[in-house]
């Protein structure tokens, strides 16, 4: 009976894919909703996905010799609106802090949406001589925009992100850092998180404001829109002449720095979600599985069944992150529960297999269910994790290619859009006025330029002119 | 010259103790000032001794069956208001925000100064059931309060911190969690921070805004003040009450779930530099040194000095927190800096010791100095370091019982206050106005009703009557 509840409790993906999202969300006890409207309750199954991208994201950055510090949350609006492009793109989108106790403010703050300003006036006093540079700076906080339509994990009020800030005292470090980062970005993503992406350049529509230069990397979801997953963003020194960023060199000239941010936030559990997940529920890639193995006991009050699924779970978490279920549901409940939360392998152990000296492991990603004698349990689940870990990464490429379509004349764009969604590969002339059509005609946006080019053909695939590059469209989230 | 520079920058401590601690944080690289006032820049060297302490607190917290969650920094008016002792603490020292993008709030929101009102909003639709508890929930994040007068750790408008949030179905089980957290706290500051600290429970005047009772740790700084350095409320059912949080009980009988809320804060870190450090800067427990061993090359210009540097590197940094300082300024001034920094060990290698096959290692907590054979480098440097750890501590022991006095009269009370300052123990009647007087005559605080009662006098110091609990009293921060 309970296990039916949950089962029917989900929309399937084909049906309606957002009722499907909001269900596994909700389902998989990921977050909860609250009376602060826009933003959501982060729950421990969802924090805990959260704590493992954080940590194995951490890590990749410490190796590439990035600090973390923490900046204010607030921002004094004059510091806002010091570079004018920058305040343009994020004033009509942040909340405003205007009394402090029982007085008003003298000036209003804002709670930060980014923080390049505050990063800009830090490094001002901080940075005087080469010797002070590079800064390779990042934080681990939460911001603010005040979003009109939102979503768990996609787009809310207020989410959780690391934002990395660095000065250089020249154009070349600086543009290598923003590549550095994005490159550390896309990796990140299809190692631990099994996503493959689309690496590439914002056309100058797309950029952030106050950049030179943004790089994305882009993901396909299973209904075929695009989330643009991470940014990295190359400055100039634009922030630094605003800001008056500048250090002596070591020919004794006072010169600018240049500047570099990137970004990823909670948004990649939606990625996660929306890529590996299916009718059952989630499902997690082993890196980022706060549980990894589930051990269901079967008919738990037998003689030595709980004991025994105790034991396996003695011997298994010194490598694993593991749980046993001894809960009084049903089996086929705790599968289900299982399945809902994504967790990689399950184990099920009763009297039956007590005797015969083995157990039953359940890959959540195929269900494939094999035998294994006790004592190989160990190597067995490493090596299923790690092949769980390698075919979801290959399974989700297959996905994207599959999805990934090339037009060379407005037909045949126009064609693949009205029939569903997905990356569409076609020429561009540059020209924005495209872009603004495409998008207004079918909603579509350029997505990237991607670094890997192809000449797909000569001419824009919306005006008809001479084509400048590829570029990669698609419905975005 | 740089060296000296270095070093006469700092005030003694004897000379001018508050200057001191602003030279250190300033010097040892902490933090940095912004230009939003009684808000601080964490710098990297601040933000390592936090990561450190974050990610051993939060071990020993999943150990004790915590989970970590993340909620909303803003609450809604009328949520504030809802626990009414709650409101009447807080609402004269929160920030507003009352306009979200270019539209004013149909309701002000306030930033977090602290949780309990949001946990409970959510606990209210999120438990239902005797199986939904105990909750037992945690997070990381910064608050803000709008203090009038901020110093970098101790006191600043915002900080970061963690927050616990519990709800029982019993009465004697969150009394149970309440005391658990507390000494999970105490324990934590003596093991990891070297900080010896006086558990107590602190008195109706002291305790948090809408707890039925409050618990601290207590801990005395090297100018004689105390720092109350975490806390743990009980919560009875107040805010059950307040907010409707029920359950039903194996009984089918709905009920009120019983509350607590336990956290520590940045302040951690000033208590670190207050307790331990000296006239030559910080001097870090190694649990917490982001740096535990600087390798210092002496004539590194000279064959061989450096790659060994490095070598010994290699092979403690398998360990060890290991850094080579082989910056070109001179070895005077990297020991200073070292010193400054309070790394704990600093290892000093020059052709002389290359020849001899042995370094010099100099502790930072003593200045001790040891010629070590390179090829025992590793044990003695483990050796060294868990003795730093525990000298430490048994130093900070011996302070804090020079330092706490007992008064059986009101002249000896005075007395000893009007020399300096220390805890106190004294006895106390349980009325509020002898606290009253002791603060308007001394400028003195209860710290707490400590767990070890000693039975000092018959008397109230302040009053006469006679006496219910020995309490400590100092000049708090």
């Amino acid at each position: 009976m309970a296990e039916k509840k949950m089962v029917e409790a989900i929309t399937s993906m084909e049906e309606d894919f957002a009722q499907w999202y909001t269900d596994v969300v909700k389902k998989a006890e990921l977050v909860g909703y609250t009376s602060v409207k826009g933003c959501m309750v982060i729950k421990p199954a969802g924090y805990a996905i959260w704590e493992l991208i954080q940590h194995q994201l951490d890590e990749r950055f410490k190796a590439a010799g990035v600090e973390n510090v923490y900046l204010p949350m607030f921002i004094p609006e004059s510091l806002l609106q010091k570079e004018k492009d920058h305040v343009e793109g994020f004033a009509p989108e942040v909340a405003w802090v205007t009394h402090g106790g029982l007085q008003p403010l003298q000036e209003r703050l804002c709670v930060r949406p980014t923080s390049e300003t505050l990063f800009c006036d830090f490094y001002k006093d901080d940075i005087q001589s080469y010797r002070d540079l590079p800064k390779v700076y990042n934080q681990w906080c939460s911001v603010v925009r005040w979003e009109k339509e939102t979503r768990p994990f996609l787009r809310s009020r207020e989410f959780l992100w690391q934002e990395g800030h660095t000065a250089h005292a020249t154009a070349q470090e600086a543009q290598d850092r923003t590549i550095q980062m994005l490159n550390l970005y896309a990796d990140f993503c299809e190692q631990v998180l099994a996503i493959p992406m689309i690496k590439g350049q914002k056309t100058d529509k797309e950029k952030f404001a106050g950049a030179v230069a943004t790089y994305t990397i882009e993901a396909l979801m299973h209904d075929g829109k695009a989330l643009q997953s991470g940014t990295s963003h190359n400055f100039g020194d634009g922030f630094a002449r605003a800001f008056g960023i500048q250090f002596a060199d070591r020919d004794n000239t006072l010169k600018y720095v240049y500047q570099t941010s990137w970004g990823m936030t909670t948004r990649l559990i939606g990625a996660v979600i929306m890529v590996h997940g299916d009718d059952e529920g989630l499902v997690l890639p082993p890196r980022i599985a706060p549980v990894q193995i589930c051990i269901i006991p079967i008919q738990q009050k037998k003689e030595g069944v709980l004991e025994k699924a105790y034991e396996l779970r003695d011997r298994l978490q010194n490598n694993f992150r593991v749980k046993v279920d001894d809960s009084d549901k049903t089996p086929g409940w705790k599968f289900s529960e299982a399945e809902m939360r994504g967790w990689p392998i399950r184990v099920e152990i009763g009297p039956k297999d007590l005797e015969a000296g083995r157990c039953v492991i359940c890959r959540r990603d195929t269900r494939e269910k094999i035998e294994v004698p006790l004592e190989q349990l160990e190597g067995k689940a490493a090596e299923l994790l790690e092949t769980i870990q390698s075919q979801m990464l290959e399974r989700a490429r297959a996905r994207l290619e599959e999805n990934t379509f090339c037009a060379r004349s407005y037909e045949e764009f126009e064609k693949i859009f009205s029939q569903g969604s997905g990356f569409v590969k076609a020429m561009w002339c540059g020209d924005r006025a495209c872009e603004d059509a495409i998008k207004e005609k079918l909603s579509v946006t350029s997505r990237c330029i991607p670094f890997c080019q192809e000449r797909i053909a000569d001419t824009c695939v919306c005006c008809g002119r001479p084509a400048q590059k590829m570029v990669y469209w698609g419905r975005a989230y």
